[in-house]
């Protein structure tokens, strides 16, 4: 008998119908003998509703403590729904919103982080056979206010939770059969990835493969709590990720359309001024993304490429061109259409040869790549947005990916 | 100053502009000095919207806790949205769900009653000059379950809350002035009544009036708290529902559509048949309305007429017609859609000759009636439903409520 957390996204809880698919899921998983707790999102398209309602009144996003109410609202309809469906199929089951289950966060509402999870009661009811559904999404503060958990929110949930009832596997229910070597709706020869280091589907997570949220990932990771991608939809085993399991030399090709460029040329003072750059970006709260930076030996000024998503352009852009700021560079320009693509896999670091691949199968498909970044388990290129499907389909080609049966 | 409590319903609280509306009533009363908590419903619709999709699951109204978790959603949204409203209009306001501002109730789901009201951390709020905005039809049982307090529970937990928090009023808040002489869509010349007595106002809405449930009239009047019915939309001072305020010979005229009749002819045995038939009734918790019995001396045998909600009409006629019942009567006949047309005022049980004023305008009207049965403060009769609109206003100008300026 082992513990599982089986965690529903959206578009698998968008109607009855879809909550009755759920349902089967659940009663397969306890029909093999486990314990099972549900974290169950918001039917899709509640929260948009939700929020167009909420921009109608707020038009600043001030009230987020507010918000959060408000928004918790679509996992609390379809936590009651899936238990009434579970029942009727002859289970036995009760509902959790985050604040009967247990899960306190910090005030930060909008972007709550998870502090302390006391889920006896939960247990309790586990070992009594009842299926629990928690609500996902949302936990409450120490003086009683509801929050949200932010982006990935439901995802993050489905791991704290089963990382506080020690289960055994949070397997993430979602609407692709897991993690693929590059996006099937571009690269038709793209394989399922049966299993994944939690390092590796880090690095994929967070250059652009949206199957899982990168918060999520972390928290499993540093919970070593074992994760699995698998299709609400379509039979199949999925993606198992966890510590141990095979790596690979290159786990998979991807991109993120979210990308802004910003470029410094001629930036005088060196480490001085990109400090001084970075730390005023850090203040206004701007994630930077990928940073590209080189000197020239005779005049000792650089060039500065760094990357930002499209929603901070803007106000990185005039940060940049701030009184203290503008005169540290000659020449500026930005292109807020932007994208990455990368590679990612264990090999990057320890195999020779890995970054003449990327500059060889890009030369050969005549994409121009305007920065190129490299880290221990990645290599990302910014491009032209109508670059990307020629850009994935020759990296997953020259890196062999088309190949690979794991 | 003063503490008041005031509750807008589902259509003064049906999308952002009304809610904007309620904002405006709510500043009004703050400015002039009072402590305002407020209780808001669920978007009209919302809560018919959500019980159709529990009825695509939950075909027999099982799952009733699961139920009042989905329905409470709703006046979670709406309070979440007043609050931003009234902080963007510069004042100070924050939301409490049922269980937030400790409203607990029995384990009784989709009926719950109110058993004991924590408000401490409320009463707090309001006298740092917040205004609290709670969810209404809504509390939470000892063990932390949401529970729903069932037909007119917005306006329970109002007059629950005034209590609790000792307010000095609790105003109600709808899309009608007050509380008319008649119903102004049959009787242009139906009079607002500014002040009422608890107890014409509960014979009233238990008579048909829609304005206020009953049960929150029953609350108020045990609990002695003043209430205020006025309307959302329009200017005016509404009615005030007080114990000592100036009372009516007749106040009002009023019907239910919701009525049934069934009637028993030759019933034998007496009390004893009687007792027999409502305690079956009872055991299948079919409400009886109205009941009107004739003995004939010669026979010993007797007629017997009473009235039962629409829905229960098929129900209570299976009963009558069971085999331990059908023996004790020779006939029956029975008419689902029946309609029920009252008179109420406190001077009907003592000034004579008020039932001969009943009987000659009906008379005088040609308005067949059924069945009639007196109250203390009451006179009722079935009659069918297309006769409602003459009886009304044969009633209204005969009991002269056209001339009444009260």
């Amino acid at each position: 008998m082992a513990r599982i957390v089986m965690k529903f996204g959206g578009t698998s809880s968008a109607n009855t119908d879809a909550l009755r698919l759920c349902a089967k899921h659940v009663a397969r998983q306890l029909n093999s003998g486990d314990e099972v707790a549900v974290v169950i999102s918001a039917p899709s398209g509640m929260t948009a509703e939700l929020s167009k309602k909420i921009s109608e009144v707020d038009e600043k996003s001030k009230h987020l403590d507010e918000t959060d109410l408000i928004l918790s609202s679509g996992e609390q309809i379809n936590a009651g729904l899936l238990v009434i469906i579970l029942r009727e199929m002859g289970l036995k089951a009760r509902s959790w919103n985050g604040w009967q289950a247990g899960l306190i966060t910090d005030d930060n509402h909008g972007e709550a982080r998870i502090i302390e999870a006391r889920t006896g009661d939960l247990c309790d009811s586990l070992k009594a056979g009842e299926v629990a559904v928690m609500t996902g999404f949302q936990g409450v503060t120490k003086e009683c206010r509801i929050t949200t958990l932010g982006r990935g929110g439901s995802d993050v949930s489905a791991v704290a939770l089963a990382t506080a009832i020690q289960a055994d596997r949070c397997d993430i229910y979602t609407d692709v059969a897991g993690v693929f070597t590059a996006d099937p709706a571009i690269e038709k020869n793209a394989k399922l990835i049966p299993e994944l280091s939690p390092e590796e589907m880090l690095e994929l997570a967070s250059s652009g493969t949206k199957v899982l949220h990168s918060r999520s990932v972390e928290l499993a990771m540093s919970e070593q709590m074992p994760l699995r991608v698998l299709s609400t939809f379509k039979a199949g085993s999925g993606t198992v990720i966890a510590k141990g399991l095979e790596t690979h030399l290159v786990s998979g090709v991807t991109y993120s359309r979210d990308v802004s460029q910003i470029s410094l040329m001629g930036l005088a003072g060196g480490i001085d001024s990109m400090q001084q750059l970075f730390s005023a970006l850090a203040k206004k709260k701007i994630n930077i993304d990928l940073v590209v930076q080189s000197s020239t030996r005779q005049t000792g000024l650089s060039n500065l490429v760094f990357a930002t998503s499209k929603l901070d352009h803007d106000r990185a852009l005039s940060v940049v061109r701030s009184d203290g700021l503008s005169g540290l560079y000659q020449n500026l320009n930005s292109v807020q259409e932007m994208t990455k693509v990368s590679v990612v896999g264990l090999g990057l670091r320890s195999q020779s040869g890995m970054l003449e691949i990327f500059f060889r199968a890009l030369a050969e498909a005549n994409i121009a790549m305007h920065a190129v970044a490299t880290s221990e388990l990645r290599i990302s290129a910014l491009m032209p947005e109508h670059m990307i499907e020629s850009a994935v389909k020759a990296l997953h080609f020259a890196y062999g990916l088309d190949k690979t049966s794991t």
